[in-house]
């Protein structure tokens, strides 16, 4: 038998499923929504609901949108035929802080992951690769992480592009620098690290 | 008057200019050294003294060497017309770990800093762009870290070289690439690290 009413106990279920929420964590959210006001827990319900029945992939480029195309793909402003592949939705924002770039993203929603199942058929490539057989792209640039599996998708993805494109013309495909972080002393650079910061030297 | 008979005061004070060294490590040091044998004390001090006494700087390449020349300078494997320059002795630890650099080094033991008085006459330049006017380098690779110090220094020092190298002829001048380590989520990188690595991209 729970030691909290049934409707208590679901409601902490639920909530522990969230990443980084244990049984405290929950027992307090719950016990938050329980004193607070029947607007507030009707606002939260009806946010969650809504976020997964209004939320779709855009077509184009998989971002997640409650638009489809998403704003990146029918901006007037930004280039489209210039292509940032990312993992996850979450790097857009990171690349976005940068203020710079002026170009589209393409998100994948994962990495190349022999060890959780994960192989090219479960990356969400084919919109991109048609964009590209239809020459609709200048550059890819490859943004996945310089981990292990992030370089395993950008290496196979750069050559499965290099299959597609030869019917639709040149593409340059480019690779985000790997090196020593802004602000940071070379002393704490690991090897790795190290080494490609120096194979990717730029002439000054 | 002090706690500690005048001899114990004494060490435990130099042991306290030892960076990270706090008075209660000081002591805990001297105690040490008070209860261990005559002949381990006497190394410990004839291994400070000969430190100061045996090593010199390299004056080819600033290193800290007991040899003068430096082991790296005479060396007949290392491409001696490839030089990397950097802040530190201790940064040719951190780029000798890649096991990838068949070059040498040039230290500058510091780097631009006017709010602590460095200025371009106290880095040890002198010797490298001698060098460079007798036409004996291909490539000097700036190495220094990815800080706004490391970067002034490292444009200071590519004009400089540049205004020096018109007489010897051409000089490749190169700049160690910043982005994201290598093993890292590109989630955490800071907006400055990730514009420098979508600056930096590459042709793959």
């Amino acid at each position: 038998m729970s030691r909290y009413a049934e409707p208590m106990a679901r409601l902490i279920e639920e909530l522990k499923k969230l990443p980084g929420v244990g049984t405290k964590s929950a027992q307090r959210f719950a016990f938050h929504i329980l004193r607070s006001s029947d607007d507030d827990a009707a606002s939260l319900a009806d946010a969650v609901r809504a976020l997964k029945a209004s939320l779709r992939l855009c077509s184009i480029c998989n971002n997640v949108t409650d638009v489809d195309p998403c704003a990146y793909c029918t901006s007037p402003v930004r280039n489209q035929r210039l292509v940032c592949v990312v993992e996850e939705p979450t790097s857009i924002a990171t690349i976005e802080r940068t203020r710079g770039y002026q170009g589209v993203y393409h998100v994948l929603h994962g990495t190349l992951s022999p060890l959780h199942g994960v192989g090219p058929d479960q990356l969400r490539s084919a919109n991109l690769l048609s964009r590209i057989e239809r020459a609709e792209i200048d550059e890819v640039i490859l943004a996945t992480s310089p981990t292990l599996e992030g370089e395993a998708t950008a290496s196979w993805l750069a050559s499965t592009i290099r299959g597609r494109a030869l019917q639709g013309g040149a593409i340059r495909i480019t690779r985000i620098a790997t090196g020593v972080p802004a602000g940071s002393d070379i002393e704490y650079a690991d090897e790795v690290t190290m080494a490609r910061a120096m194979d990717g030297r730029r002439e000054l």
